[in-house]
């Protein structure tokens, strides 16, 4: 099975192509993790969403959907997908990138096209297309709608996610952007990305300091415990503002609402796996290259382009 | 005009929707130079391939291709994309960063999505998407491939292109990654991505250079030109071979009929318009993000994958 070449293959892609028998079918496994939170929940309904969508504009076109509860799961499934199913393509968002990274080889040696979606491998080269999102400029983003609502001598705290590679970059970034503002960064705390930590951090930051003008949350989940801590000491009000990021549903039907509390967020979205998946398909139906590095922005979403980012039917 | 959302829209893409008015459309500029050269001839092919293609896809999908002589025609083209045809979105390709800038700039603020394709503006953050090749990389493909075939010891030659910022991103990329290999380079001068200047460089190569194991002509108009002085010299043979790089339909044909002097290829396509199409009509169709930067691979073309990157009907 190879990518569409010419202007015959053309033709029979304007005819919409007899229906495939299912030996003629392209085959592409998409392999993620068991949704057991809100984002990876998220992603598995947009997986969902446009495997229907896909299927229905390419008949000759069958997508297999597959999560699992853990790294050599996943593996297992892998290997599935090309014993049983005999793929043509992978979609892959590694649980881990250090478990996968041999598994995913070896579904590539298989002689399959690999997009893998978020999380690198531990191996570079692996991967036909890289699809994921832009950490630094989440940090970037978030740090220039900061400076456009404050000024200088004002005061924020920080509350960063699990201590990793993708929080440092978006901290970093961040930091770098607001050089030179005059933003006092009060403090900075880990609060993993996660609601009760988020509003445990916040409480402790309220305790400590009596001027605070903003709050950078950098995840949409930790922005929800902030507004907690916020709203139960009263210090939700005087132009307090929070910036999350992901593109929570939640969030998004908020800023649609004109919330003052989460007036913004940037993308970080779960539905980058219907990109992967997307541009997956176009490598057998295309005349244009696919291989290489999508890297999706971290758009700023206002009230004015909300309506595009809510998902009325979405978990996540 | 916005994105799809939520499941109604899914679902009347499921539907394949009634035939779309005109007044429905979804209207995309697609704007580029006249093809007065050869790769400028394979991306007019790619994009109206990808034209017919998208638009027997999507019924309610108009793609409006224009081609302008140069950068203030091109310009124009613009305007009037934006007054006669008012449309949703505008994949270009600018004919020169600085005198387009602008233009794309008035589109941008019509409300148009923006994606710019292989030259960037002079100003950063205009485009909602950017689709390019990736010139540092095409360097280190084609040294890797050097360092495969040649010995420590081995003589080459590097003829560059035009003196601009994407012929020194190949040329260090190329040079940083032979480094450390005992591959010698005699010498490196500018043949401008031009089949004469190729010629007469490589005649001047081979006239001060009794031994030379193989050369590293960065394009495949250069490369023809190069194997033209070498056949000429009766240099041709001894396991001597050219790497080019683009993608060139006769090139690629020669790939795939076992040619030993130009036996494999490094993709910098003209097709990548299509690729910037795909993602623009995605944009209105998929329920995935599209902004951000696809950078494509700079794939090698060998004999085993060479049939997927020959189109038969290209004028390149």
């Amino acid at each position: 099975m190879r990518k569409v070449v010419g202007l015959a293959a053309i033709a029979s892609v304007l005819a919409f192509a007899a229906p495939a028998t299912a030996q003629e079918k392209i085959k592409i496994g998409v392999s993620y993790p068991t949704p057991t939170h809100a984002w990876a929940a998220g992603m598995n309904w947009h997986a969902e969403v446009a495997e229907k969508r896909l299927e229905a504009l390419y008949p000759d076109v069958d997508l297999i959907l597959v999560n699992s509860p853990d790294p050599s799961a996943q593996a297992s499934a892998l290997e599935d997908l090309v014993a049983v199913h005999q793929i043509d393509a992978l979609v892959v968002l590694p649980f881990e990138s250090e478990p996968l990274t041999d598994p995913v080889l070896n579904v590539k040696k298989s002689g399959a096209w690999i997009t893998v979606v978020d999380r690198g491998l531990s191996q570079p080269g692996i991967e036909d297309l890289y699809v994921a999102g832009n950490n630094p400029e989440l940090g970037r983003v978030s740090a220039k709608y900061m400076k456009g609502r404050l000024k200088d001598g004002d005061n924020i705290v920080i509350l960063r996610g699990i201590p990793t590679v993708i929080d440092n970059e978006r901290f970093d970034a961040f930091m770098e952007e607001i050089k030179g503002s005059g933003i006092n960064v009060l403090d900075h705390k880990h609060a993993n990305w996660n609601r009760d930590d988020g509003f445990q951090v916040m409480q402790d930051f309220l305790s400590r300091f009596p001027d605070i003008d903003a709050v950078w949350a950098q995840d949409d989940d930790i922005a929800i415990g902030v507004v907690a801590a916020l709203k139960q000491a009263g210090r939700d009000g005087n132009g307090m503002f929070v910036v999350g990021g992901a593109g929570m549903k939640q969030i998004i039907k908020g800023i649609m609402d004109g919330d003052d509390l989460i007036p913004i967020d940037v993308l970080y979205p779960p539905s980058m796996i219907a990109t992967a998946m997307d541009a997956t398909v176009a490598h057998f139906k295309s005349n244009g290259p696919i291989a290489g590095r999508y890297i999706l922005g971290a758009t700023l979403i206002t009230p004015e382009n909300a309506e595009s980012y809510y998902f009325a039917e979405s978990p996540f």
